[in-house]
């Protein structure tokens, strides 16, 4: 098996690297993945997998810091310009971007789901020669758009793996669903996926990453610990007044603002974990001689677990209400994301690990753990849904050579990454029967 | 007239500064003057007043800063064994340490009212041979109780006052009330008499104090501006927890109190008028490891007017529960002290000037107005009640040679600004008619 | 005199209304007045006016708030496009738009100075039909700019009084100038041109305004007590960091600021007078999970008198360097506007009354001087500067019926009020013989 | 060995009991045990042990929190009433009070070190008749001073384990030293004693507690992970004013307390391990209408690495030094306790543990560590230092049951687990060959 393996995978490297160059070329910020979207949706029809779409993948209460209807109609007509499929575009419109794509193969079997992310970043790319998208044509034509999170290779994986999966139908068993699903940036998409059941009937979970400073030919089987997380904006709304003139009618959004922001930092260090807070921008007022009358701040809370997540977030409601109080002024706070922490499954890394070790040679370095915990994913809502559920989860992460951190205008990454990633999903999903059948006993 | 009077003043000149002197030596803060108050009682009846004692001039509720029943009870004993006559104490037992003495004329004519104040300060006296009262035997006997405001002079004025009219009644007409208040320091007492009605009779009312760095020899005959003020007490009360092991479970009262220090002193500026706050006293916590579960603050406001000190009270008020609630602590806020703001009435300013011009050769300096608003005086509960009953009021200042500043420990003043008060006043009570002739026209 | 002043100035209304409406349809904030300055200097000059302009009448150092060469190059290439004429734009080129236009009478006499200002603010104006500007079709063409504080038609009442006072040459004495201001908002201007020495030679000064709550009809003949203000920048400059990777190696510049703000809210109230203090702008951080590493105040201070603003500013120094220190972060403070505080010279003021009673009939009220201090005005630059060389100084208020308050975007008003103006101030040129006799006296 | 060694421990079972309670009734806070001292260096003497005492033990510019000269001579004065050995007394005077006893056995062998802390907590003990030592009579003579800690244990154990290893001197070998150590409680002892060198020559040494929540038969042979940290006072001195007269010439000290509060709670998370902070006690002002001209703050930093807690403290300086320029008042920091994280040896602990499973029955629970991090101990001084110097350390706890939290004033232990502990560290004497030698291989 592994030798037409390779043999299938290598013959869709090109298409990987179009597939990625492509999404690059037309990055598309979270919940504006219109044109993404349909492509996505085109190729996997073609292939033959069900689709579910939109309405029917995505819980539209359970959407987070989804931009206004104005952004997304302006967003869907700019899709059009650059070749966002008409056929396709009625199942997103409205910021409902998520595609299931089900391959049943007829055989008993459990359920297999793999997670890939379609999202850019808001960021202007780098226009250098050495930045290679620019060099090479294809950096990002959308202003405050780029890929600079790998998520254009992550959507070229999944469309590749469905590729081969697909080729592979009759040696596989039970359910494939590969989720494509929109805005994992500011950890916004994944929840109303959830929320939507896409995972209710999963039995084995994989979400993907590639980079994130693991080195190439190194695959880390479950990055455990990340950090729940709790993203939302407050406005305070008080009232201008002249600053010379009649400074006692105002009421001062900015004061508020800035005794939160005080507070907020000031949350107590929590003895059962890692905490963190952080006002990562505060914009406030209009005018120098005017009492400011509204302010803007971004807020993310996390904890090493949820419950720690949740302390923080609740003493930072009575922080920014408190503050609110003090100046009279009026607070309105909005969640714009939300992750949890989780664990992957013990049993499910180590089957993972073990057929990397012995199938995948490319992987010169199998990690099963890594330990520590600082930033936030969404598919920790996919994770530990599944897990509740009964299943087993795990986040793998792909090492390849970065040009540049995440998040930086700089960024990009080895491209062959792509093609080993895909092989080592694909062999997951062949080899399943073996983990399925220890696993039933 | 003038003759006889300077006559009949210099003939109690002595007894004015033994009355001084021991009240001086036997030093009663607010509330606590109950060796004063019997004292002044016998004084007063021996000499024919009518008197109306304790709860009969002074309302329960409108009391402020009233120390607890335990501290009160342990004065009381204090000034049994200073002296106090047992039996005008009960009066004046659960602070209620107030006196008005009433000479009817039985002639028709205006009501007249003066208004002495007999509190010491919490303040420890200096024992420097440089200090008078140290020197020649007379200083506080008392700890952390001091007249260094001059109210042992008021009360000997008052009681000359008493001493001289009453020699006079048969050139006066009307009635002559004279006041004597305790807890005039925090602006604590003076609230509880107005409400009592005291002063619902008055046609005109005259406040006194000396010094204030008014030069010996000028007379102010109606201090204005009074700044309006309130003084209260806030108490956050949190939950303790150990620093190091559980920060968590703690409530953090200090960091309350602190958000409130620094909200309070932001509330604007007021475009109408002169506005002051602070914080004068904070006290928090109990150890460097426990997260502080206490925090008590000294808050005072004022203003130009009542409506900006109202203005300034209730942005107080709203900036003290919000950082209760970013904390989530309680608050507890406990009126202290008030005192309005208030204007001498013109007329009856220059009625005194003229006769203080005319009739009191050792005042050489006739000032009507001084406009600075600064402090704080709760006579002015007496003066807007007066004048808001249809009567007359003047605030007036008696300058004097001063050793050190009001409140400060060396504080000494030249007594014999004593007799020219007593002159002055028993003229303004004399030549009434003269001006009421005039007012009733 | 009076008749043939009346027909001269009937005569040129219409022109003064083409002047107000071309200078309010090309609105140019300060220091970017290259149409306005060029089209001013270049009727002056027809006029026969002695011109001086740019830098012989600017102080390049003393300009406060000078925006980029970038802007200015930008605004210039824009100017040229609607209208600006090329011959004499080299003389204001880089932010030096002022002009001083001088008719020497060639007869004794003292020199007399009229201010006017040139620039609008940056404001969208209101494009609705109720607006007249718009509905007529002189609207704003340039955006972030409006005429909406009545500049446009004191730049018209300039050029009116130019032209009238050159009709009136012979019956002038000594010599007139008229001062054209850039950038008075944000009082950025006037010191420059004071710096520059343009009023050492003036005996009289007098400095414009229309509306500001006056009433039609009404002459404010000396408005008092403007506010001394300052006006600044601050910029904390930290050290991002990911925010739940990294926190501890971050410096937080908006924690900086937030310290800041709260201390300079808390500048203590001055008993000598009033005070102000304002953070109208803050803005801080670029992203939710990045420690923010930069943050930019727009900051003032105020006070009745010099020396009560300078104590505000120095207090306020303090306050930013210090938050600095706390969070080991760089504070630029950068200066963007002063202004004096300022008295009009009574016997000027009483001569200029005088004058409005007996000759300006259109004038119904005549006041001497408005006491409340709320607003700030630079031409307090001038009025100090020509006070302390010897000579007398006022700032007048013309009062129009307005369609909405300064500085709001459906600001418009009566435009008769500029041939009031303009009489009344040819008027005192005309008149002043009368004065100066007496001066000189 | 075991039999005669349980026959010996059980024969001073009273008297481990009558030190104790003598210890509790006359508990001595930090560098004031001078009663406790002479009678632990009288009895030590009598043993035979050579003993090095005060200065000779304690480094004089190394003692943190020392009380003023005053409140030492006061309380040697009290010492002296209540027992204290006037012939021993001078060693102690002034602070030194910390001893330690060496017993040489002249064999070959390595230096082996037991540390036990001698001082009480600055607590009232309760006065019920729940709580034992007041029902046996035996509760604290000296208000403010309680051993609610179990250091009076920890000396009886001192004192207990001396008498046995002298019983047993023959054999053992090499040479112990028992150090007893002052000023525990805030950490502020042991630095002193661990830079005059007193574990210099240290191979093993071993530290002490009993129960901090470990269950009565259960022993932890090595505590590990106590938090670095350091504790200080701050002192704001700044300028008072009357806040109604001159706000303005104040310099406010609690403001600046209040801005270094909030901005000390504010300090980031550390991403490598977990911090913590304190302000524990403030208190400013002196009245509620002065400007408050000072301000003390009790804070602590802890950190789970010296270099977290250093980093803690680093930020600490520039907060409060940053505060005081805000308000332009002076900030001095005053080192008050210090300690340090440390690591017990693992093998020294798997020696110790291995001993215990075997020799000690009466411990039914044996935990090789402790992980959590929460408080502090200054033992870390001494365990460092050894560590350092190429010897091997370790922190014990016994368990035992508790009537209260540690520093409860209603805190008492089950006397019981003195005769076990003083058994358990006997053992480790007497073993030590059986360890030393795979030691020195």
């Amino acid at each position: 098996m592994e030798i037409c393996l390779n043999n299938a995978v290598e013959n869709i490297t090109d298409q990987l690297q179009t597939w990625r160059r492509d999404f690059h070329q037309y990055a598309e910020s979270g919940w504006f993945e219109f044109r993404t979207a349909t492509l996505v949706a085109n190729e996997l029809n073609h292939l033959g997998y069900q689709l579910q779409l939109g309405k029917d993948v995505i819980d539209a209460d359970s959407r987070m810091g989804l931009p206004s209807p104005a952004q997304l109609a302006a967003q869907e007509k700019r899709a059009i310009t650059q070749g966002a499929l008409i056929e396709w575009l009625p199942h997103f419109s409205g910021g409902f971007t998520g595609i299931v794509a089900t391959l049943d193969t007829g055989k008993t079997g459990p359920t297999l789901a793999f997670r890939v992310d379609m999202d850019a970043l808001d960021l202007n790319e780098a226009l250098t020669n050495q930045h290679r998208p620019h060099a090479e044509g294809f950096s990002s034509c959308n202003p405050q758009m780029m890929h600079a999170c790998g998520h254009d290779g992550h959507t070229a994986i999944g469309l590749g793996l469905a590729r081969i999966l697909k080729q592979y139908q009759s040696q596989l068993t039970g359910r494939i669903k590969i989720i494509f699903q929109p805005a994992e940036e500011g950890t916004r998409g994944a929840k109303s996926m959830a929320e939507a059941g896409v995972v209710d009937d999963v039995d084995f979970f994989v979400a993907i990453h590639i980079g994130t400073g693991v080195p190439k030919g190194e695959l880390v089987c479950g990055s455990n610990s990340f950090l729940a997380t709790t993203k939302f904006d407050v406005t305070y709304h008080g009232k201008a007044a002249h600053s010379g003139a009649k400074p006692e009618k105002g009421k001062n959004a900015l004061i508020a603002a800035a005794q939160a922001t005080l507070g907020l930092y000031g949350i107590p260090r929590h003895s059962e974990g890692s905490s963190r807070v952080n006002v990562g921008v505060l914009n406030a007022g209009i005018g120098r001689n005017v009492i400011p009358d509204h302010a803007l701040m971004k807020v993310e809370t996390r904890g090493e677990t949820n419950e720690i997540n949740e302390f923080m977030y609740q003493q930072a409601i009575n922080i920014i209400e408190g503050a609110a109080k003090m100046q009279d002024v009026k607070a309105d706070i909005r969640l714009m994301g939300a992750a949890q922490s989780s664990h992957s499954s013990p049993q499910w890394v180590d089957f993972i690990a073990h057929l990397a070790q012995n199938k995948i040679p490319e992987l010169t370095s199998i990690v099963k753990n890594r330990p520590e915990a600082a930033g936030s994913e969404d598919a920790t809502y996919f994770m530990e849904r599944t897990k509740t559920l009964g299943g087993q989860a795990t986040y793998m992460i792909f090492g390849t050579e970065l040009t540049a951190g995440h998040h930086n205008e700089h960024f990009d990454f080895d491209e062959n990454v792509m093609a080993v990633a895909v092989k080592t999903l694909a062999t997951i999903a062949l080899s399943l029967p073996e983990f399925g059948a220890e696993y039933h006993e």
